[in-house]
């Protein structure tokens, strides 16, 4: 495996120089097109890798899974699939037209900003920092890191910039979607979107998503089975912004991307995967990531189709 | 099996009630609504059976599984979706909204009409009748049913209610995408909508796309493993018309539905189902099969995710 | 006037050159970019001209104005408008999007295809033929001109590239908006917009618009008032296609523009106006057209605001 | 006309029962719905009046004329129809698609309320207050009314529930298109929107408007004739929500309505009009306001068409 995912990361390098780093702050821009990094976690914990496995970057989208989940947590799964749907759509990820169109007035999916809003919004806590806690731990536990923590310099900017994401909230606000002070649900989404790791803490936390919510490493049952069925599928149906129907015709595993350059994979039963090649193609997905897990997916025949 | 079968037919079949057999032709609109049938076909080819599974209906949309896999035996993969994108959309399934807000002017999906009258248009052959005669010819193999055949009365029917699909047909013409005469599209698109089966021809087609294209009862490789994940996959983010991303967060099976109360399920490696219902949700989706489905896959533990 | 009518053509007849002709059919490329003329016909009958008012061109869009007065007199004000809007619209012309948003089903407004095709269909007679002779006799009236007549080639080549105009009819006849046969309704409305005029011939029909209906060389009364006041009040809202607010605050005058060059503006008791420039500009109006009745309306202080 | 003024209000008064009075806070809620008033002034400044003439509420939507005039007089023409349109749509008058739905990323018109909360953000200033003063004075003016002040009341209000006006903004923000304090801008626009008028006020206004910008009663030349013509342009193409197209067809006068019940109308060189009547139809238009307009156009045959 070690030398598997040594000539496939050699191989595969080369596509950062195709696509484009995220620039909409600086900390992302400054970003090194050239790296990329893998690491795969099995179900009985096995840990293999290759490349920039180290490097460390911002969570970014891929921390809509994390909101989710304990958005489901907190509520219940039916309060909250009362709130956000889980239909696909394939308009852009931070479309407002979304919002509208949408029969129910409810955001189509928990993957689209406006759906993360609306689950961070859900989180339980007395203020954004112990929400955010929760989210941290939650993290340190599933990565089995607890170093784990916010960039505070793109949390900064992301803050500064994130005026889309604002019009998306008050949006909902004004259609009583979203409950509770929009700016501290802001606050609270621009931190998790901040959270530093590298491939090794996503493949970790994709590890126990395919472990069906069990700690390989502890053996822990930490996330219900049945919440991580809904995270896969959902993964699988709007994971890669509105790549998700093309990625799941050619690698057919459930993954969510991030414009910091992650791509955190979970094949169901086998293996947790976190890629990291922050270079981006148009649908603001890795490039370079989404070919080595394509190669990985055939090599190894892992699409759950 | 056939005990659980029964238990859940029973079980299921008052959701009949709830909803409504289509309407828009006179020959839909006589189904009985407490009809409910279920077949299915493991990947050794043992069948197991309840209620109307011997019931005959039109299989509608499930015959755009059909159109998408000799349209890509026809023309390869590549050059169907050139014409034809695979990404899921939260929009109605005639729209043609969806049409103008492709960014590419392609349908976003063969399993919407305006992707299927595309893949329709894709079959090779000098006229209508050979086209329609290598629809049935592989519609009988997967089947194993010599007299799959068009009702005739379903297709002047259709033909002569087909006003949203000439308006979606002529639009793709006006833009390049169909190419060649659009009311023979259309007739042919028009005849394999009508083409009568029951739930044992559903489930027997299942069956060789849950095996990989190979036949059980024969053991013929019939469709090429990869397209037959390609039809999976699709299946999945796009069959169930607007209700995919629920039925996959609740059901978790590649499966497709047709409005005439049909619906072809397909478990990677294990199952082929077919369910007739034929009266229907909101959404178009068999409101007894739906059920009757969901409580089939939470027995057997059936998700893929 | 006539002085001002040669200077105002010499200074503008240069933005033929920063525009381009329509092309999606041959007869229309074949247009000279550098003709401009103009005509103009007073409230009592007095007639100016410059430049290249005697050309012939399509009639185009300029049409359905025609439509919208004989749909009028056939059926009623009220029932014209159950059938289409008159709410202006910042969207193209022949937008599908449009007929799906509109909260009524009911097109926006007479000036786009998809109204000026209800209205077609709207007008009486027992077969195509009769129509098209009563759509001729109106024009003849209205123009003085005895030798209106279909350009045969345009209507051809209109009837064969049709396709938008065909998806437009279809999807109202499935949602029905449109009653009768599609391609008849299709089949007149492609004469129609074949129709052959000069920039007099325009001009003429300008001034009975203007007059309230009256013709001035003949002092009948040949339209009802309040039907001329409906038509120019269209023309301000939706006459010259999506540009029609900045042509209003611009100019201020009731103007509707065709693609083949054509612009009939009309001055509420004072003048009719006819131009012909056929090199259009993004929006599809004549560019030329467009700056000369910009001075026009300066010079002479036209605006009704 | 005193007398004509007397039984045209009696006659329309009933039309109160049949719409609502706006709902969406306390103040604007309380209003009689019974209430109706009509103020007449002439080019000369003769004054006509009957009913409830004298009655108070809060200007709203009629707000966006003067902050349209406003941004034209501290920044061009050309600089203002670089940040907003000019462009009629048929879409309600709050909607966020339209704003994603406009080629150039900038709001249909300045009668929306993304136009207008772009014509308040280009008005000079130091800050909210001189900006705010810099409003009353011309509304001061241009009412012959020292005592025109802003509701506190109604304007806490509209800043508790200007969500989607939020929403708004910060989209626009997020695009480029507002410049400045997203807050500081919107506290200005719920100002605005709750000045407190009567329907003589919006007559002398509308006389203003009529008379090109010469104020009847002082013979000053305050707004400029151009300027005068844009904002009754837009008026007609833009003023009346969407029912702005038929409004034009059955009446024909340049006119805006607010929610808060009250009508400007302007007739060119004749009359302004202002009309109180605080029920709403479903457009929300004064429906009693609409029916004594339609009437008073009739009657003196004042339609510019």
């Amino acid at each position: 495996m070690f030398s598997l995912l040594n000539t496939l990361v050699e191989k595969n390098k080369k596509y950062g120089r195709e696509g484009k780093v995220a620039s909409y702050i600086p900390a992302l821009s400054e970003a090194n097109p050239d790296e990329l990094g893998i690491y795969v976690v099995d179900s009985r914990g096995k840990e293999y890798y290759s490349g920039d496995y180290n490097a460390k970057f911002t969570i970014q989208s891929i921390s809509k899974i994390v909101s989710l989940i304990l958005a489901i947590r907190d509520n219940g799964r039916e309060n909250v699939f009362k709130k956000v749907d889980v239909e696909p759509t394939g308009m852009g990820f931070n479309s407002i037209v979304n919002l509208e169109a949408s029969d129910s007035g409810k955001p189509y999916n928990p993957m689209i900003n406006a759906g993360a809003i609306v689950t961070t919004s859900l989180i339980d806590g007395k203020d954004v920092n112990e929400k955010l806690e929760k989210i941290l731990e939650f993290m340190r536990t599933v990565t089995n890191n607890d170093d784990i923590s916010v960039n505070e310099r793109v949390y900064l900017s992301e803050k500064e910039t994130g005026n889309r994401n604002r019009a998306l909230a008050y949006f909902m606000k004004s259609t009583g979607v979203l409950d509770g002070d929009v700016e501290e649900i802001l606050d609270l989404y621009f931190k998790q979107c901040s959270i530093e790791v590298t491939a090794r803490d996503l493949a970790r936390f994709g590890a126990v998503l395919a472990n069906d919510g069990v700690i390989p490493w502890t053996n822990e049952k930490f996330i219900p089975k049945d919440v991580c069925r809904i995270v896969k599928t959902i993964m699988v149906t709007c994971g890669m912004y509105d790549a998700s129907g093309d990625f799941a015709v050619k690698v057919g595993i459930p993954a969510k991307s991030g414009v910091g350059g992650g791509i955190l994979a979970t094949v169901p039963r086998k293996f947790g995967i976190g890629i990291y090649g922050p270079s981006l193609d148009e649908k603001g997905n890795s490039i370079a990531g989404i070919n080595i897990i394509t190669d990985l997916a055939n090599e190894l025949d892992l699409s759950i189709f």
